[in-house]
């Protein structure tokens, strides 16, 4: 079955598509039709489905995985798909493949470099930690996106996160006299907690527990539960508690404590870094020089501009 | 030996004492001195200790209980003790008897509702959870003050503040149709962090782990944990530790998550009202009718008004 | 004549409604309809109004009361009422009974428990006050809404507001040593300053004066007159003041002092608990165990979790 | 008896001082003694009462009026003055002349501008309110000092504010089209209520209601109970009352409503303008062309800077 | 051509006219049409262009000047236009003269009340820089906006603004003892920034640079460039830098520094208070005799009250 | 001469120190001396001068340095000095060699290391750039402090901080594609605007010039002059005045602008990892692992952990 993007005019479609942005029309004789943006890993695409029917309105939800049959058309030179007919996929039959979009960089490099990180801690407490998650969490750590996603987040997001930072920091931890082992293994470790806050598959969202808890309490509770069940007696599990617990840097982004070690201020200045360049790079990827970016809401609803060549 | 409130004046003092604060003074041919509070839980008596050596440095530090031998003396209508002798008493020597302020309210009264409210607890999964925390921390759970103490904290503070709170949310959770088992649950288990947080004896300062993650966090990790040795699979774990979580109310008081729960919510409230009413007790108990009090510091150091008769 | 909820399929109707949200709508022959939400006290039905005139611009706004001649119609299984005629109801001919809510605990019950506690205020200048003011007000007292209300707020919200605070508070008052009668007094008495504030009848807007001087100032200067007037030479009306004035417990809530006597502190935090917990029970009451509530606009717009039974 | 600045060297001084600051000191004997800023209107004069009683204690407190017996002596070029003798000095023989200082422009002028402001008023009900308010204060009204007075304040420092006020914001009325009689009844009125909150003579602190209440809220129902009284039946009342409760333009600031009229709004800059403006000029007047002035602690504790001419 | 406010029923219109607010419309079949509103200097009209073509998205976007052939009709009382042919202007073939109001006073008068001010300051540094910044923008100076306009901003309100803050501003340095030249200059000087930040003509909108820089910003460099320009040695630059770094009052409000000199502070206070009286007087302009004004965005968001005569 | 730290007991003394902290004493006999820290590179000593003469009171400032005759003695276990004679150092008679510790890294390597990022630099606007300012500021530039110093600041702090920032930013630029040499530029120019704001020499303040513009203005408005000079008419200067304007990132923190490009986004980061990277290490030196250090002002004064080994 084709691609979004290899879609032509005047075309039958059959398939799976994640439905996007959901708005709801009346016409004049009192029916209803919904207005429908399709997604798949390759691209979006205007839906109408006309004479809406009351089944229509549980089907089309932001979120939802849907069988489609239907016809493109051109509609002022866009390409348009009108909706024959429309099926909820279920959970256990969605083409996973057709949806998540590849990380930019190859999903096999990464996880090379995050053992490659990992296989640098010397410290065995450390280790310990760090294989005991690796083993709890298993492939699904390789293939988490790094936030809720409803469009733009490509799979493996996580751990391209986190990957980064390890980069980054282990070379900072020189500059800085920071201790090397804390600081690579909080950056492997900080975000685990969203293995749980948020669940899948495909379109990732909150758990129930991860609204309650979130992902930086779970974490550090996890880390105390697990060096209890490693009987660590050192230091390095409340270190490591404290660094995943303080790594958004503020009370009012949700650290429940500020950073209050080296290795704890670096991991939360890595981390605001990462996130932000991410954040502007997606921004301005389809801005075109001389101008001006979309309202970046992340940071401060900003509009980034990107300079001319 | 005497209390301090007992001693009269031109009297030979010898005993333990407990060190409040202390500030050093130089005389004019270059030596120093050392103007000291001294007390224990009968109250307070001005010191001094002539011709400090470099040992008297580290003996008179706040917080240190020191055997002294001294005479008392009147100045201005007020007693105070000339200092001859001061050592510094070991930890295992000290007569803890002569320090803590008894609560209001009789131990053994508080403890007799803290087992009324864990017995009306019904639910079988916050049952097991009480359990598991009473028999965790033992003995030292009805003792505990409810913070750092320098002064007029007493014991079994903590024990005080969770029978308080459960006696007023139990009877909120009729008017306003809360959960009395979570609500009660949560009463009696939100602080008890502070037993890893704070240390003692006698003077309760931060532990390093207190400081490092807090009593929030410790305590929702340890029902993480609980839970998990306990095996429960209901929802009521999550939802204790998002209690505990909240229930400082607001993520700049040091909550990651603002109470998400109707129970939750209830507990912050009323925790809140407790620690409020407590401290503007404290302020106004020496103020006469008609005066304001001192600045309280926890109340942005507002003065309190007592009203006139 | 019926009301909403006794409605059926294909029926005349005759009667008053309340507007609830109205929005317009253009067919594509340049003429415009609207969609108005109406209301009673029994619920909500959707209505079409075609072919609108500029008269029904007038007749259809929020809060105004209609006569109306119509037909229901279903329309996906939903009740609808196309309307054929609307006309403005002169406040005096409103049937105020159709559209007020029954509060949920009984009027007469409300009232029998507001008159125990003002009996049970002994002090003759609190006792002066809130005679002067239940004389001042009369009946409105007891029918008085808690708030602005376009929907979902039931007659005698004021009077349920004010007799669950002083439940509340006169059992805290024994907890913490609180002025009994001064606490009971400013529960009956604070919020007083909405009679002026709000203006009805049925549904309650902010008066010009509402807006310019807000409740608390009108209220605190209300008993600084009646004092005046009934000459009362005490510290209690300065007191009294002051709880009204400090009674939303912060500046940027609108109080102009913050609260510095024990009893006017206990005041704002059982006024804000009750108004608190009032707001939840709202948001949760048509939720599933299990599920989160919409977003709550005076709760920091979080969504609260119902748990599961 | 002369005045501070009028004494010179080896004098005995006998008279009536304010006492300033007040420090305590102890010599190596045991003994204290008293290092004591004293004051009246022409300057200030260090002095020290060597051999310190407890009764002197009670006399060299901050804000009292003692009369003194003593020597003056130079030390480092700068005039001391050995205390001999000190007494407190009676509210009621008190010469209040010795301590006032006069204000920028004489208090006559004042009183003439004043009268010429509230006779341009013509509106009936201004012209009320004002006479009731100028007839209830009575003389004090023109003596009354601006604010909290340790030092540095004049009397006749509330009059100069109003008066400064009426001068620039009847020029603006003109300019920005707003209400003269409003606008200029609100300048004189708006901070009556200071004749309330606080009280002297002479230094000047706060009253019980003044701290209780605060001048904003007083004087907002002074105007009602007057309006009351005075059977005025005009939005007047209200008008002014919410100018006076809204004049420091933001609920931080103390008022519990913001400005929602142009005159209000008005009111509330020009007085935000002359209480900067005056504050910047004290801050300035013995600072050296060229440089910083010592911390403002109005003014966020800015330093400002005189330019050189 | 007939401006908009002479337009009547049923007339042939060929024109140029701003476009104001646009919205599209879809009609049951499928095609859209445009509601736009069309303005010159002397008002607005509702504009429809039915069966919107392709082109039209690029010719109805708001701020372009399109000429427009269309007939006049009224639907409920209110005259609409029907286009029928639309074409953009281009810039250089824009009648200015149809869509810029004339300010409230007239240019003539502010330019010589402008010169009458720069005439004022004796200061030679000053002048020198008043003469090089009159030349460098020359006569755009005398019609620039005060900020971004789409709609309600006049001619030359940057000079109104300027002009009439010198009026205030020269007559408080009387009463307040301020420099006259400084704050003169500083009153003429501190928005030309403007000249740079905003690009026109018709539709201000902010520049690049403007974005980048900031207003502030780029006229302080620019009087850094000038008195190096002019060789000027005196204080004089660096305290205009400073006036104009500062007049915005706080960081929060774009101003890297805040006023440390009597004369900065009294600029950013007068520049405060005549941005506000001017914006209120905008948002009461069109409101009755009691009745609030439409929220107004820059004062918080509240809507103002226009007292009854 | 000797350093300071290699005084030993009962030596004659002889040599210029820097004053820091100073304090006065009264004696019984109403005598006073100074208790004065003097420094120099190597250290610091505590220092009395008995007898102080009112010459004393000019010379003992802080910041000032000053020639002194003395004599060490031991005072329980540490070493202090008697000051027989002192006199103020003329400024062009300072031994500057002294007092200025060294950097960490050579100030030779640092200079390396800054012309290797100059020289990989390629564009042409840039390089004129850095050139002028490298010519304009001269060999100052490669030994100013990074910030306002009494203590602790060695000289060529601005270098190290620039030259670092440079390492991290310019590996940074290829992790996130950002423009090496925007960026690499930004790092080397942005905070040279204080050569102006501060002066030295060794103890480095606020020039009266840098307290009314700040380092960021002036630099921004350097960059515009040195373009005019040099005629450049690319982007590039507007995009670096952005970067030097925002690169405190926050309005609050001094920053007119906030980022609005990657490159200013990215060079804001680097600032504030790096600045509060050097405050840690700092904070941590002298702390002994398990322990906390004091409070650091410049990160919300918290107290930093060191961890055990």
């Amino acid at each position: 079955m084709k691609m979004i993007s290899e879609l032509t005019d005047h075309e039958h479609v059959e398939g799976q598509f994640l439905v996007g942005n959901v708005s709801k029309g009346v016409n004049t004789v009192g029916g209803s039709y919904f207005s429908v943006e399709l997604r798949d890993a390759s691209g979006n695409i205007s839906a109408k489905k006309w004479d809406a029917t009351l089944q229509d309105e549980q089907i089309f939800i932001a979120g939802n995985v849907v069988s489609i049959t239907g016809e493109t058309n051109k509609y002022k030179d866009q390409l348009q798909l009108k909706v024959l007919t429309a099926e909820l996929v279920p959970l256990e039959e969605i083409d996973v493949e057709r949806f998540v979009k590849a990380p930019p960089v190859a999903k096999s490099e990464l996880i090379k470099r995050f053992n490659e990180h990992k296989d640098s801690v010397k410290n065995e407490d450390c280790q310990k930690l760090l294989n005991y998650f690796v083993k709890k969490f298993g492939d699904s750590l390789f293939s988490y996106p790094a936030a809720v996603s409803i469009h733009h987040e490509y799979s493996s997001g996580l751990l391209m996160h986190s990957v980064t930072m390890a980069d980054i920091a282990s070379s900072l931890c020189k500059i800085y006299d920071a201790d090397h082992d804390l600081v690579v293994t909080g950056c492997l470790l900080h975000d685990m907690g969203k293995m749980i806050e948020l669940e899948g598959p495909i379109v990732y969202k909150y758990s129930t527990e991860g609204k309650l808890l979130g992902h930086i309490s779970i974490m550090a509770a996890e880390i105390r539960k697990a060096a209890d069940e490693l009987k660590i007696t050192s230091e390095i599990p409340v270190l490591l508690e404290h660094m995943v617990l303080s790594h958004h840097g503020q009370l009012e982004f949700g650290s429940p404590v500020m950073p209050l070690t080296k290795e704890a201020l670096l991991l939360s200045l890595v981390d605001n870094l990462d996130s932000k360049m991410v954040v502007v790079n997606k921004a301005l990827q389809d801005v075109e020089p001389g101008n001006f970016s979309n309202k970046v809401f992340p940071l401060d609803n900003r509009s980034f501009y990107k300079p001319n060549k």
